[in-house]
């Protein structure tokens, strides 16, 4: 069985982003073949660090990897924007690495965003220091695991857009992030919108989809 | 096949309070013979006001029946202590049947508590107004469904004991309360306790068990 | 026990859209009880026919109620602007009553917005020969139930927001909505974002954020 | 305990195609044991490359083993039919490993089948370019993971049998495949009949029944 | 909101028969309507009683309708093709509903197939003594429910294809069918597809789909 | 589509007891059709009042019936056997009517055995008191539903059989009785077997092999 | 914390067997301080060959390690009876473990009993030639993993008394054995009895209870 | 993305204890990092040994570390108080794990409490002979798994306040814990409360909750 990549080359005329490599399920030597097969600058998601150290080294000297977030940049990424009105919180800093995938998302195509870690619900002055921060935002990325409590918190205090991300922090009833995402989607605050846990990067787009359309 | 009722008459003199008689599983023959078979004062819940109807006119009148809970009292409540130190909160108007269920067990018990409502996150200065009134007391109720969110905000705030009481209040993932259940025991506010969805006879008892033994 | 009611009433000050009053877990009495309580206008959601039937004549004829979608606006809606740049898509006939909740949301906040409905990708032509009309929009709101695929379809064809609410139309495996909520969250097309299960007043108040940031 | 294997020798006689051995839960030696046992050519699936490493050299060098597929060839396959009318489809890359385990199930018993990759409905021109082609096949294999809502979409399009296999591509909700087979199991596509998740071979065991029997 | 009705009309042409109305989360207005837009003959399914008496009577006259199946012909069914080669089985006599919801959908596209009931596996000797006409069938529906062992039985005796569809008959872990559901795409015999939980209408154009392209 | 009814005439013969009527999806018709073509007694479960009602007067009569277990007698039951060394145990007043189907299901065949009743471990002192007797049993029977810690305790106190039946008494995660069924399956005593969620016709059918093959 | 083990010496003299140490959540040196803490002859479960491997060589001298059941006998196990009446079944070569587990628990209490091995019901003459042999047996264990139809089939045709024992073989939906599981309780076969998954020594302990009040 | 932790340095003013730094989901470097900015005694959770072994010598130094319980203490823990009336109960030794966590956190906080390990239910005679002394204590922490049957036993028999904590011992349908988990909150016993599976340092929190408001 011979192998066929049919990359969505036109998809960033389509939706105003381009296609992602998403690694995770990929042999080593698919994700070669795609990064070979590319011809505009591509951004890859999921690589882990065991994965990246396997590509051939010619390949590899071409990417910008990151290991926290697990993305690589293959090309230039976009260049900044000025201000794009786009922040991400998260509640802990066991969060941090799905904050980093949508952080370099986000910076592949031309934005630039700040992190507000560790403003969990437990230690609520965290947050509220903060607030008229946040409040000025036009989209909110917030990840939060556990019991996710910090999203509906925020929903209540500020305007702007709200993407929740569940992450799959914690043990228990709360091992791989189901309560999280359930606790988001039940949130007593209104307007708040979610993404499959860890989904770092889905949050990225969710947000390119609304600063592009403004 | 005879039936036989075998009341566990000793319970005060072991745990503190007496036994209960759950009613939802029971037919409404076997409520009033149990009622007819007990000696001593008796705590009913999850009497649902069509099975009420249907007792024995002259049983129903030795009933203090409260719809709201869907508890009844089977002979005096004790006398009212003093203080007590437990209080009763919840998130929504919607968690007050809840919020009743524990009330009317604790005045069953002696203890006339406070409820103090509709003190979700969504609108944080509600709480925040409460929240001298909270940091006063030795055990908390808290009564939340959908997200609850509730008990871990409140947790980073006090330092009393809090039994948190999931609610099958909502809709989606929310249904049957399974959603809120998670969300309080992934809790990131440390020593918050739980009992069953909807559970506000386990919640008293629990406060019953903490303030008994003081 | 007595009841209080504690009314959010800034809400629309901190995050630019009122309270609204979710009335399928409370009692006729006490929705009746918040209606006199509030000073402005005010959405309420989930109300049933049989529960408007039973509200008290005097308060019912001050309500616009709408028994499709379950709301009722009590005082005047917010006037129309004039272009939102939102749109609601229905995947089949069955969605409707979810996306009427989400379009009389919308209303009630000052937007009139068309819906698109029955292009579900089972006839995949009903939803091409309306793509122009989609790709223009800020946001689209899209109801789809069973499979849910329709959201993935359009994800990969327009750059606006897209808020996909999942419905609990259909059986087996359908039954409830998860199984479309999980094919939303898995979603091959990037950048889409859910709410929960039928929560078509979720998705309205999601589109009014990202609408009022602009 | 003495180890005893009774190959079902007569299943090609009453079904179509013979047992094949399903390797994954065997342990190396029940393995080898039955290889040495069988008279007649045999598929074995699910044998990992260390399994397949760990077998006596003697045995594996009677093998045709193909690592991506996890299927041995132990004897000679049925000689090529000429155009069966059989095609598999996959939504991504990820989903090679179990097309190859259909594609090469197949080509054991006598088919020669294309492989059509790559054609998910997040870019849609791509199953649109091959579409001619998948219309004129008697049956489909379509390999999906996440959301699988090409089989959806290919369901409104086509009039041949489509089997679909549910893959476990994907993390969070979609992780395992439970997600990706409801949604084929809830397709609002008539007519899409599926098998357990990850199952390249019963897919192509479904096709041999429809194709055997014409 | 004014209501659209985008019938698929030209489904039969792409797929080989037409568009059927699902009308269990229609309201009868809504189910009204379609009819009176419908061109050509169309099939209804899940259609209750209740919802078919209070269609009005004018309409309901040009409706054959069969309870137990739930499903109505609204003009004429196509002619009887001569053998079709497909049959249908089921475990008990509580799966007959979904069987004759089959049954009904193949008459509609012009097949009249057996229906052969209570073959269930606690008694053997009653699905032995059918089996030789079962082996000569092209198709085999198989409806069965609670452990849904029959489809197993019968994949390892006939060479045909077989479309089991499990039913929500039985309670405990059976309820919903779910268990059934299951066990059957768990199956130890090789080659059967399943379709969702007591969709009868999906088994049946599955077989179409095989019929139709031989 | 005629139905036809294959009863599994010859079940006494090879299991030790006859086929029951499982009432609960079979439609009121069904259960007369097979009423009356049934030529030995039979055991009719899960026959709900209103179904046992709705039979012709005439059937009606025919029957020993008993509301509280749902069963009939059609025909004369077996003759009772002299010591069978089975009882019936339950934890509360709520599982009676499950031990009801098993006590009626054992009369049936013969059998005539003790139920203890209201011997939750709550109150431990009501199964200490009759431990003696359960001791002397060769199988128990033990329905329990909520935390289904009954048999776990008696299991560590009988050398007997103990068959444990899950009941779906309970509310919140013991609704339906799957926290019961895995409390069970998961039990510290060991060799305690179970059946499915309220299956006392299960658990007697069991104790009969066991009783059967001395 | 000193560790304190507290073995339940008598549990022979109260059921029947003795106590037997689940070595699974235990570390080395607990299971070490175990063996050297009991008097009597003791068998262990779960110990797997790594764990086994890593005890003090002078303990594991004293052993009877099986590797395939990880099971062992610290002392000497009881003499064999005569003929005990007990076979273990087993669907496929897969669930062997499992059955061996069974063997040895049964062996170290006296018992040596046959195992019929791939009788699963994909080749259905496999099972019916051995049938005369399983008729006569008082209790069968049966191990079945996947779709588990074995034990649903046998018990149609023996009279004796059926343990079914689910086992985690399988992928998708048949991981971890859970729908092996339900479909061995939602059996349509009367009398069958179960254990938790891949619980050999369950079974074991059943079989005993059974055996030992003859 | 730079990495920022915002400790809450204030929370035992407020809780009554102070932030413990769970270790699970973080990365060696950022549990450094905390380490060296923490100015004040820190509770360190699920910090394994492998963790533990990668910390540089000189923070791995100042740490007392107990691998058991995977805790370490950064700074010098509070001076014992007098007698608290807390100890902690295990069913089995495979709960000494959860057991030490709660010892280890109660430690930290200046409670040095029992452990009475090893009397669960199956060996009733084990919780008897303890009787006495657990009925004495003010707070009990019960840690089991399984079918944790024995908080619902105790929950019968004293009168102080009983926090459940599931484990996750146990394997198939006990694995993970969540059959534990259901049957504490279901418990026929009234008044136990829970926590997370396998949460010994909530439950020491809640503890700590009840002993410091006396």
């Amino acid at each position: 069985m011979s192998e066929e990549f049919v990359l969505d080359t036109m998809r960033a005329e389509r939706v105003g982003f381009g296609e992602a490599v998403y690694c995770a399920s990929k042999t080593v030597s698919q994700i070669a073949a795609i990064l070979q097969a590319a011809a505009s600058p591509m951004l890859l998601t999921r690589l882990d660090p065991a994965a990246h150290e396997a590509l051939p080294a010619s390949l590899r000297a071409t990417l910008d990897y990151d290991p926290q977030s697990r993305t690589a940049f293959s090309g230039a990424p976009k260049p900044v924007e000025a201000t794009s009105g786009i922040a991400i919180v998260t509640a802990g800093t066991s969060d941090l690495a799905v904050a980093a995938e949508a952080a370099r998302s986000l910076r592949f195509n031309g934005h630039d965003v700040p992190v507000i870690a560790d403003v969990g619900v437990a230690g609520l002055w965290r947050l509220m220091r903060r607030l008229e921060e946040l409040r000025r935002m036009r989209v909110l990325i917030v990840a939060a695991g556990m019991d996710a409590a910090l999203p509906s918190v925020i929903g209540g205090l500020v305007p702007g857009a709200i993407i929740a991300v569940p992450t799959s922090v914690g043990y228990g009833v709360a091992a791989g992030g189901q309560a999280a995402l359930n606790a988001i989607l039940a949130s007593c605050a209104p307007g708040i919108v979610t993404v499959n846990i860890d989904n770092g990067y889905g949050a990225a787009c969710a947000a390119l989809r609304i600063i592009n359309m403004r």
